[in-house]
């Protein structure tokens, strides 16, 4: 089934916020063998919204709207739905009564602008909003179907995932059975990988679909399954599943989509061993990776970002005589860095890096991206020396990602 | 003047990739008055193509379009493009000579589809693509113009701003003079900013616009000037500063597009000191930030995460008896934080937060979202405490700008 998104809101147009929710939207129906077919985004004007609504029907029977509902917004979205479907705006008690909680929760006391948003066209069935005081709206008309749901980020992600999935799925497959695998693979590059599987996608059978998800330093490969026997499919997907295994073996780092990070944490908490980073290049950024997974401080300890000279050789132990030498992007700098910050927090773990993240700093030798890490488990460390390309973050972010990794291969006992 | 923006690729439709292009272009086409009138995002698919240009030259004269044109798209853009304007396919010589060079200095050689990127639509202009392979296509046709550009965003940034924005200011504005002044304010959110400045608005000659700019923790303001008259012009900006700063004062904390740690590496590398950093809930985010900034090395000498209680009282001689009593997060934790780092690395300055990032971590009185941050600028030295609201990472990112913004008004001397 394929669909159309409409993003509404003067703010997109200025560029002062990116829509994220189309890609979300994109990424989460897909699993369900479902596509966008467009994306429009327009303003906060009636006009320019019918327009774009009888565009997008007359391509797709399934309309996602997101946007142009805040209390500040004149309602122009709902009341221009209203008028699009018919019946009149009207007071939804069930509305007001969640409004007012979700302000309860926030601390705030309900205000006219609030109280508005409880006002609803009679042609459309409400889903409270849990999390926000814009409710979302489903229209039906003529075997057509349009959703309006709230711009913020948040809001749309929690009430797409915990109910208008659900009500899609419900209406237009409502006895098909769904699952979705997924795996996150490194050392591959997207095209390397996929001559490794293509005799393994020729076979797949016809209700499976394999998609390829490449990020920065991983691949996340999904099969999703759709059918009408919940038994047939399972077994397929514990085939599959296999076969996946016996292909790519170590490559595979997660049966799950999980970030390195996640990964590293989930590895860390399951051996009951501790981390620290040293960070010279990547300023910060590896500890700040790191403890965006809540829960982190069950095993991370701390870091020192020893961006200066002194601090790796006063607090890390970096000799003075390497650091004048070998200079401070070096193998012996990384491997005491490691070891120096393991010591120093009296951690089990420990990862290091030393580079050049551009766009000044190279020298002979050590062009901008050159990066040594090192990665420290118990009583194994590794180093490894890489030359990243693009700009200062893309260099600070691939140097994140690959000494994170380096540490997940240690702990995975490679 | 109003255009419109096609941005082209089934990437962008499955969510693998986030189209920030539109955005970009916004933004920069703002300060001459220009408007998005929509964005439409489309599939690599010639009737979509064709479709999405009809609406397009609909509603607006100029269509700006990013994207289908990577060498292994089967050059459907270009050949859609081709069709719809008329002419045909031919090979221009000072293109490939261009693709020949973009390579060469990527270290690669021309292969068969790199060939192909030189093969053009005899019905446009040319512009050369000075960092990529994808050459840039000028339509006309009844005094509508159609631009066509690559989808990589360093590409299409760097060829909009050197190319693309003086191109269309010369065929649509040629004698006009255009002049625009950013000022980064602080402490105000943005409606009381709007009251605030409501009669400077009201006063602001007709040639003149003013834009509100929020980002988490600031609000850039710009003023946009357009009209024949230079020296006019940049006496009515001139004046037009003057007076913002009368009513702001020290508000504002930058007379130009930057962000908090840009802005702080200036004043730090002005005042001839350095930084330090001591975190706990940001986890490094805070130094990541900073080393963020190309040439942050000169001011910033590192950072230690304490992201237990160890780290915090063994590195940066928080006393036990503080963190039995008062808490991890409390103003005595982060005061000796933001004095032990700076002691430990030897810093003029420094700055601390030690809060509670959420989920988990709530304690009676202090709630998630709750953070303790500190400043010290040489013998001064602030604290303040603060309850971000959202999700984890906004929480890591609030608490970011705002300690930054602290040693920035020291440094300000608040």
């Amino acid at each position: 089934m394929d669909y159309s998104i409409i993003v509404v809101g003067d703010e997109l147009l200025i560029g002062q916020v990116t829509d994220t929710n189309s890609g979300w939207i994109a990424r989460n129906l897909r699993p369900y063998g479902w596509k966008t077919k467009s994306v429009k985004v327009v303003s906060d004007d009636a006009k320019e919204i019918e327009k774009a609504i009888d565009e997008a029907f007359d391509q797709t029977d399934v309309v996602l709207m997101t946007g142009g509902l805040g209390p500040t917004k004149d309602d122009i979205t709902k009341s221009t739905l209203c008028e699009y479907f018919g019946g009149e705006m009207v007071l939804d008690e069930a509305t007001l009564l969640n409004v007012e909680e979700v302000l309860n929760k926030r601390g705030l006391t309900m205000n006219d602008l609030n109280h508005n948003q409880a006002m609803v066209p009679s042609s459309c069935r409400v889903i409270q909003n849990r999390v926000g005081t814009a409710p979302l709206m489903w229209f039906e008309k003529d075997d057509k179907v349009l959703v309006s749901m709230p711009g913020v980020p948040f809001e749309t992600e929690t009430m797409m995932a915990e109910a208008v999935i659900p009500q899609l799925v419900e209406h237009f497959m409502n006895d098909k059975y769904i699952e979705y695998r997924t795996f996150v693979v490194i050392d591959y590059s997207e095209s390397v990988l996929a001559l490794t599987l293509a005799d393994f996608e020729s076979r797949l059978p016809e209700f499976v679909k394999l998609a390829y998800l490449p990020k920065p330093g991983v691949i996340r490969l999904r099969l999703s399954a759709i059918g009408d026997d919940e038994a047939e499919i399972k077994a397929a997907m514990d085939d599959l599943e296999k076969s996946l295994y016996e292909i790519l073996g170590k490559n595979i780092i997660a049966n799950e989509d999980k970030t390195p990070s996640e990964i590293l944490g989930g590895l860390l908490l399951k051996h009951n061993m501790t981390l620290a980073t040293a960070e010279s290049c990547t300023g910060g950024n590896v500890a700040h990776t790191i403890t965006q997974v809540a829960g982190s401080s069950a095993y991370f300890v701390g870091s020192v970002v020893s961006y200066c000279n002194g601090v790796k050789k006063n607090l890390l132990g970096v000799p003075e005589k390497v650091l004048n030498t070998e200079g401070a992007v070096s193998e012996p700098t990384v491997r005491q860095m490691s070891l120096g910050v393991s010591s120093l927090l009296g951690t089990d773990c420990a990862v290091a890096t030393s580079g050049i993240a551009g766009p000044g700093g190279a020298v002979p030798g050590k062009p901008v991206g050159t990066v040594w890490m090192s990665a420290k488990c118990g009583d194994r460390l590794v180093t490894e020396c890489r030359r990243f390309p693009g700009s200062r973050d893309r260099v600070i972010e691939r140097a994140t990602t690959h000494v994170t990794l380096m540490l997940i291969k240690l702990l995975l006992g490679e």
